[in-house]
């Protein structure tokens, strides 16, 4: 099953189906019409997929030319680790493409390409209504018991 | 109450009293006695916190020469703005301090750091069975619904 | 005479100064009229000052209120040291202010500012025909001897 | 003469060729004996290089399971680019190699790769006094008429 697609790495000519991903991602969690993402930035994490020097890097699954999900990961630094922690802040599969294991296949490519960059953890949010993603996630990995608190400045 | 401490930046002649609060910290967590966190991550750590190019700092609580409390704050990229997030990652108040403050001081000096380095938000985790760090938290900043998970790789 | 001048960070405010000291720079070096910097390159250089993740950082001469000079500075690695290092990019004096000692406090600030953030050097490069930077740079640093080759990709 | 060898990322299975590049490189510099690079530094060097957050990335050229040279970038911002900038700071070939095209084929390796990293320059440093490599420098880049001044703090 999951034999007939690929897990990549983004490419620029990739654009028009990731950014159709993208805002279907960003819709899921309420990011449209009036509130939608600015295109300003959506323009500039695409660009810092491409630039060397950002720590952000974009994997895409891709069927026959049409891409069926992306994932968004990150390093950054921690206190508690010599090494950098890989967020992986956004994964996303195509409603048509659902139940045929994209997502579980995106992680475990993160994972590979995280533990590729030195990473001992990759870890991710989800929100606690989502049983759809955490029966998966469950499979995958560890549910931390830890709970995201923010504050918008 | 607040007003008989100060909040400021760590200096290189705090590592005896900030080693000892994060000892602290680190054995709350469980990270003591044989699985502490070894010392090359505590020196490398400390000496991020003194390094242009690194985005990790570290903010104390001092009353009379003694350090009351500790937070370590670092930014990274958000794919979702066109700024870094501010990850506050380590928060401690020494247990002869509690309930004066210290802890949202603390909080409320690495919000004003934020935001004067460019940040929209400040997120932070807790364990669910955190009932005290809650109560503050439930007080200066939102409960986002999200949960962690975590892959050791 | 280096006293009736403040050398401090830039502030968001100074934008309308500093773009005009900005903009006599990058003629000085040709980048005018038809080879003019892309305004959006001036526009994210200036958002990267006030950004915590950036490590670039800006200084700027005041007097009574008018800017007279400009200094860019970033960190970056380096293979022979466990600290980054700090390169001194822009240097600007505006031409009615110079002889007065300008570009020597910001030099001077710039070494304190990159001291305090960890670095061991300070370095910036300067045309082997500018003999008029050269006369203040053989006063406060050293001729390494080293020449920089460049190719455009 | 250049297809008899492959030039390519390092790998942590290098390390004691590589070291031993890197020494023959630092002594080059006078970086031996009494004042050789300590080991700490080498240590670290050696790890940002497989680290996913550290924007130093090395190459080496191989022929049968030999390295015969080394060549080290890192990115780093610019306040007149929208991308980074690419700095070579190392370029060694071995002196039983040297002749053979080991130093070119790394100086189009790393503009490829800096090229595909986003980057529209490479820069890189030589002493005035070493016209040997200069021989090649002036093949295949600019000589930009930028002379390095440097401070130590």
């Amino acid at each position: 099953m999951s034999n007939n697609f690929l897990v990549r790495g983004v490419q620029p000519s990739d654009f028009a189906q990731w950014k159709s991903l993208w805002d279907g991602y960003n819709a899921f969690y309420g990011r449209e019409g009036k509130t939608a993402l600015p295109d300003a930035i959506t323009k500039i994490t695409w660009s810092r997929f491409f630039d060397g020097y950002e720590p952000m890097h974009a994997l895409v699954v891709e069927r026959s030319g049409t891409l069926l999900g992306l994932a968004h990961l990150l390093f950054h630094r921690s206190t508690i680790s010599l090494e950098s922690t890989c967020y992986l802040q956004d994964l996303f599969t195509h409603e048509t493409a659902r139940g045929e294991g994209v997502g579980r296949a995106l992680i475990e490519e993160v994972c590979r390409y995280a533990k590729h960059a030195g990473c001992q953890k990759v870890y991710w949010q989800t929100h606690k209504t989502n049983a759809t993603a955490m029966r998966l996630y469950d499979k995958v990995a560890d549910k931390s018991g830890f709970l995201v608190y923010r504050k918008t400045l």
